[in-house]
């Protein structure tokens, strides 16, 4: 795990170099495809990238972290909050957006980091994912570790809390994910890396202003009567057969709700990325359904992971450096 | 079905009343669900609005026709596009987007019509369906027509097709939503409204430079693995595999594929909207993977959909008025 970056000139001046850098490994990522390599052209189309139009190699080739989240207004803010911790020049306000040609995500690179959207949902982290990890393909990619920075119900913790996923789980708490390939349902794991968990947990130390925990994220694929909100267009159940659906997830060890967890982990773990993911809860859904805190205080809350994420890529790269609040 | 709406001076100044319109029915939007009433304030979180805050009444209360599509800058090229075709005073390229306290979807408005985005996939169509219908029942709206505007890859059809849907079908190729409510599955109706999918077919003779056809379209949770792409990150069958799954679903009488429309039907179905489903293909999947026509050949397509429901609105209003290709 890890490697050193001590800093130099390259990076202050917005430019990022492999000279400097020093691999553990040399992990590439794994495309698990025989079809690809017959292809003379690789569209990436979500992405409007594509290896005839795009030198992914000079473009992507020294990514070191994939930072990803639902909202492109919050990957953007990352992105420039990452360009300040960084130290690097200038205020990271006119990063372009690299997808600029689609509006279905929006991607951002600052040094060796990659901050990109996802949008809501399985299916929408899915086509994000396929395409991202075939970039990371293309470009040659080594040694890259990927994390979701993301929102999240929570389950008998204070809202604001920032879960660190050990293993996500499915709606029957299972670790397991289900995807149709023709017709046929396949099973996969969700498993995530654990010493990343950990390493991530260690960074805490920095971000001692809210409660940082390691625990089981339960993925869903609804908002509303997939996680047991009484407050849907549809609602067929009690208040107290949502509790009791929302305590057997608590027994389960369940400490947050979200719904990209489980495609995330299962993608990335058969390709080889070392991956995480880190929410903060913005409510606890033993309290209540509605997400009733004011949006500054949700600004506050959502720009916790991002701080424990900065303090994480600054230990991992030797950047030393404060962790200062990001602006909104 | 429909109502007429004789052309008066309130709708070229750009506002709208109800006293020209004349309704055939007076249905309401069902909402079931009993713990609404019980609730002093409805969040409508991720469409940034809320029962408190917003005089929901007032501003949609006459609304007649909701248009989803998945792409944000379309939703809001359609709105743009619509305006000009009802004949609205200005060129509507100032259209406020009322979502823009978020970027989950964009919402925009132009006389009795709403043009929304969802976003990719069931989870994130459902999150925004959720809210509208609340949304749509909070403002009393009555005889509301809905219908998502989308893009799909086609099933042995010529590519830049429209296929209106009349039943949305699993990837086993039923008609069946599967929701997941408290852990457990509960199976709902994908029919789709058959009288409204052959009113607008009965429009395309207004666009005869495209063809027009009614037919069963496949919904999937994944756009790789689940549409039997070769293509993927992941891929583990081979080219014979993917062809006869493709051939099954093809005699089962699906013409094209997408990722909303099962969840879409079945969330309306329950709520008593009449809702249709109307996409273009951008490629046949019989023919390959990649999407590969020029971007603007792409663009030329997704406003072929747009232009047909504007033919439709227009009869429905009773607007005269040509059918120009929308500006991109």
């Amino acid at each position: 795990m890890g490697f050193l970056w001590p800093p130099g000139k390259d990076v202050t001046n917005g430019s990022w170099r492999h000279t400097n850098i020093i691999f553990s490994s040399s992990g590439l990522v794994h495309v698990k495809n025989p079809h690809l390599d017959a292809m003379e052209e690789d569209i990436l189309y979500h992405l409007d990238l594509g290896t005839k139009t795009h030198n992914l190699p000079a473009m992507f080739g020294d990514i070191k972290f994939v930072c990803v989240g639902g909202s492109p207004n919050r990957m953007r803010a990352f992105a420039q909050f990452m360009h300040r911790e960084l130290g690097l020049a200038g205020d990271g306000e006119e990063l372009a957006d690299i997808c600029a040609g689609t509006d279905r995500y929006a991607m951002y690179r600052v040094g060796p980091v990659l901050s990109i959207s996802h949008g809501m949902g399985i299916p929408s982290i899915s086509i994000m994912l396929h395409e991202l990890i075939k970039l990371l393909h293309h470009a040659k990619c080594r040694d890259v570790t990927i994390i979701r920075i993301g929102t999240s119900g929570g389950l008998g913790i204070e809202p604001g809390s920032v879960v660190i996923t050990d293993t996500a789980l499915d709606s029957s708490f299972k670790p397991r994910f289900e995807q149709v390939v023709l017709g046929d349902v396949v099973v996969r794991s969700t498993e995530l890396d654990k010493a990343l968990a950990e390493e991530l947990l260690s960074c805490s130390t920095e971000t001692p202003d809210f409660p940082t925990l390691i625990g089981h994220t339960m993925c869903t694929y609804d908002f509303y009567e997939g996680q047991g909100r009484l407050d849907g267009a549809l609602c067929s159940f009690s208040s107290e057969k949502k509790l009791e659906y929302l305590r057997r997830a608590y027994d389960a060890g369940v400490r947050n709700i979200e719904m990209e967890s489980t495609a995330f982990a299962a993608l990335c773990g058969l390709c080889g990325l070392r991956a995480a993911v880190v929410c903060v809860t913005l409510l606890d859904r033993l309290e209540g359904d509605q997400i009733r805190a004011p949006r500054a205080l949700l600004g506050e809350f959502q720009r916790r992971p991002q701080r424990l994420i900065a303090a994480f890529i600054r230990k991992r790269l030797g950047v030393q450096g404060r962790t200062p609040l990001p602006t909104p």
